[in-house]
């Protein structure tokens, strides 16, 4: 049997789980790779730290010329995170004619172009299925399997933290801040939950799905962003009222060679197919002009899931024999205009607090109305307090009348304030 | 660009969906093949037939040898179904060093053995992601995305006609026949229906996922196999009641080295992450002992979403440049053992016509137990009738158990007939 040194930068949550899963399944990544794979180098910050695994004298280092500058390592398996050092090193690796795997989703978010290039002038391969929803092989499939077809649309739960949230609040009815804290418990949620909560991750996960299935490079900054920490119980429960369930959803659509991207908490049906991926499970809808609607689902997160990704790619290095090769058909990316959210078409629901008089309705409504937005439901349950609480559904309009519409509303006297604004989606069919 | 010539045998259904989408994304599949596409033959056995697609003069033929004989068609695409005369033309292509695609799940599951034994002594690629749940790349996602995994279990829905006629019954409120009726006005299902209903389809698929997924042949006879022509109206309505639905499930488990295969109509939970698909939605569930689940979800039939999966497997051969090698590392496959029916453990829901007197109930539940069956739920609905229906729900137990007390009861001058045995299972987690 061949043998081949590989080399990981870092050792925490995935690198610990790219070490258990080799030594576990050795035999049979052993016959499916060709070769019998030695972990000769790992980079950590600490040497002295206790570790998870067990590791051979001498694998363990803090310098990472003992690993860059070492010809007899042929892969090097990023799983330390952050763009700096990491995309650094990833580049020195690719310049040394080292094969890279990486499962830094925002070194390849932010820094793909350069990457990639890169990988392509050395003749290097960069895998980076880790990078986009943890276990679940979302990247081959675009890449690999649905290359006969043109993707029109792509709608995942990408962020196991946020799902893991919602779940909480509309199965058990907690509110934002106890499932939060419950989250950080349970070490889905970091102490500082902005990245996942404001949807910044899910951004970043979007904008490679989209370069990959769209063949155009996206600037993150442009895709539209909102977070699920403005989701408060009185929604969950309407949303129920009205046969829903609320979803961080990262969307992009394909429409007159526009692409529609945007990441916000939406509500769909509960017999949409998403619609009971729960807990920290992340699933991903594609839509293809051949194959149709087409969903995985799986773990996003947690050692041995991505660890399984990051694994495999290196797997597919080993099969591919560490070929160094000056790609033939080198694909440029097109840049391709991105909707502006004003256009952007979708149903609403909207919560608001009003004074208990006569008229409010009718005044709502004729606004609505003014800016093309027909309703669809309306619920106002008057419990002869001052204050009450009035929601509506639409049908689908144009963001821009809905902008256009809450302003005119937030400035009637008989309007205390709009609490809330949510997306319903019918999803794809 | 360069330019490669394939030829179909067979446009029917599914060779028409891949002339149209290599026709319709003839620039994307372009790009990402590094080739122009020609389709160079097609074998038909009519050839004044009308197409719903238009092929160029002198592209049709009814002659296999213009195919095979010639040296410059490099890969040949299996589209004609059936084993004879398919598999012939495949090893005569094969032995002719063409690449062979093909989505015939009888001949990979009959014949496999031959078929990839001849595609390694030829050095040439032989692939069939199209033989199972259509345009689901499952086989890509078994043989190169999860290459880091165990894989422990499989549980699929990967008949689309059962399927539909199971979520008619469920959704609808139709009998089995109307059901079945309706499905072949769609053309969901054929003018004999067997091969669908009765489970043989399924079990063809689930020998192929098995080899795969587990490394081992299966003879699909051994696949212990049931149909849905036995579920009756309520059945279902019993199964609501419950909070189950039921669906044809094909299943492979490996326990303590021994496979578990089988195919039968199956109670699982509302809950379940397969319950909620329906109509002639295939959805296949596996376990990993890294990546945990992963569920694919998608269109299993149909000419596009067939065809998207043939047309993938062109383009990966073209990826590799068409490549004929000497495979490194062929894994032998070994043979495991097959359980006995007897010794698999399930849940059971038994149904069962009784006289309406006192002590029924009693002598019953005296049998299960004596056979170490223990109940979980039981429903009788008395009407002050002569017979009514008594319906219990077992906890986990041997299959063993279950027939040595269906003989017992049986036996039973108070009971008239047990109408129906049907396995519930709460699916892996």
């Amino acid at each position: 049997m061949k043998k081949v040194k590989i080399a990981l930068l870092g050792l925490g949550n995935v690198g610990t789980g790219v070490c258990k899963i080799l030594n576990t399944n050795k035999e049979e990544i052993r016959n499916r790779a060709g070769y019998d794979i030695e972990i000769a180098k790992i980079l950590v910050r600490d040497v002295n730290k206790k570790r998870d695994v067990n590791v051979p004298e001498g694998v363990i280092t803090a310098s990472p010329e003992e690993i860059l500058d070492d010809e007899s390592i042929k892969i090097v398996v990023e799983v330390m995170g952050g763009t700096d050092p990491a995309k650094d090193y990833m580049i020195r690796a690719m310049k040394a004619k080292k094969h890279v795997v990486t499962a830094n989703k925002l070194a390849i978010a932010t820094l793909g172009d350069e990457l990639i290039g890169t990988a392509k002038e050395e003749g290097v391969m960069l895998k980076y299925e880790a990078s986009v929803a943890g276990g679940i092989p979302i990247i081959d499939t675009i890449n690999e399997s649905l290359t006969a077809n043109k993707i029109k649309e792509i709608v995942g739960i990408i962020n196991g933290t946020t799902n893991y949230i919602l779940t909480k609040m509309y199965l058990e009815n907690m509110d934002f801040e106890t499932a939060l804290k419950e989250a950080q418990e349970m070490g889905y949620a970091e102490a500082d939950p902005t990245s996942d909560v404001e949807g910044y991750d899910a951004v970043y996960k979007l904008g490679i799905l989209t370069s990959l299935a769209f063949g155009t490079k996206v600037d993150s900054d442009l895709i539209y962003r909102e977070g699920i920490s403005n989701i408060k119980s009185i929604d969950i429960e309407y949303a129920k009222e009205f046969g829903y369930v609320i979803k961080l959803l990262a969307i992009v659509k394909e429409i007159d060679n526009v692409l529609e991207l945007r990441v916000h908490p939406t509500m769909i049906s509960t017999r949409h197919p998403l619609a009971n991926v729960n807990d920290s499970f992340n699933a991903v809808l594609l839509k293809g002009n051949a194959v149709g609607d087409l969903m995985l689902y799986g773990r996003g997160a947690g050692d041995l899931p991505t660890g399984s990704a990051v694994v495999g790619d290196i797997i597919s290095i080993l099969k591919d024999n560490m070929e160094i090769k000056n790609e033939v058909n080198k694909i440029e990316l097109s840049a391709k205009q991105i909707n502006n959210m004003e256009n952007t078409e979708s149903q609403y629901y909207i919560r608001a607090t009003v004074k208990d008089v006569p008229g409010v309705l009718g005044e709502i409504s004729a606004i609505l109305g003014n800016n093309n937005v027909s309703v669809l439901s309306v619920i106002q349950k008057s419990k002869g307090q001052e204050f009450v609480t009035i929601v509506f559904v639409t049908h689908k309009t144009l963001e821009g009348n809905i902008n256009k519409s809450i302003s005119a509303i937030e400035q009637l006297s008989s309007v205390q304030k709009i609490e809330n604004v949510i997306r319903v989606e019918n999803g794809i069919k």
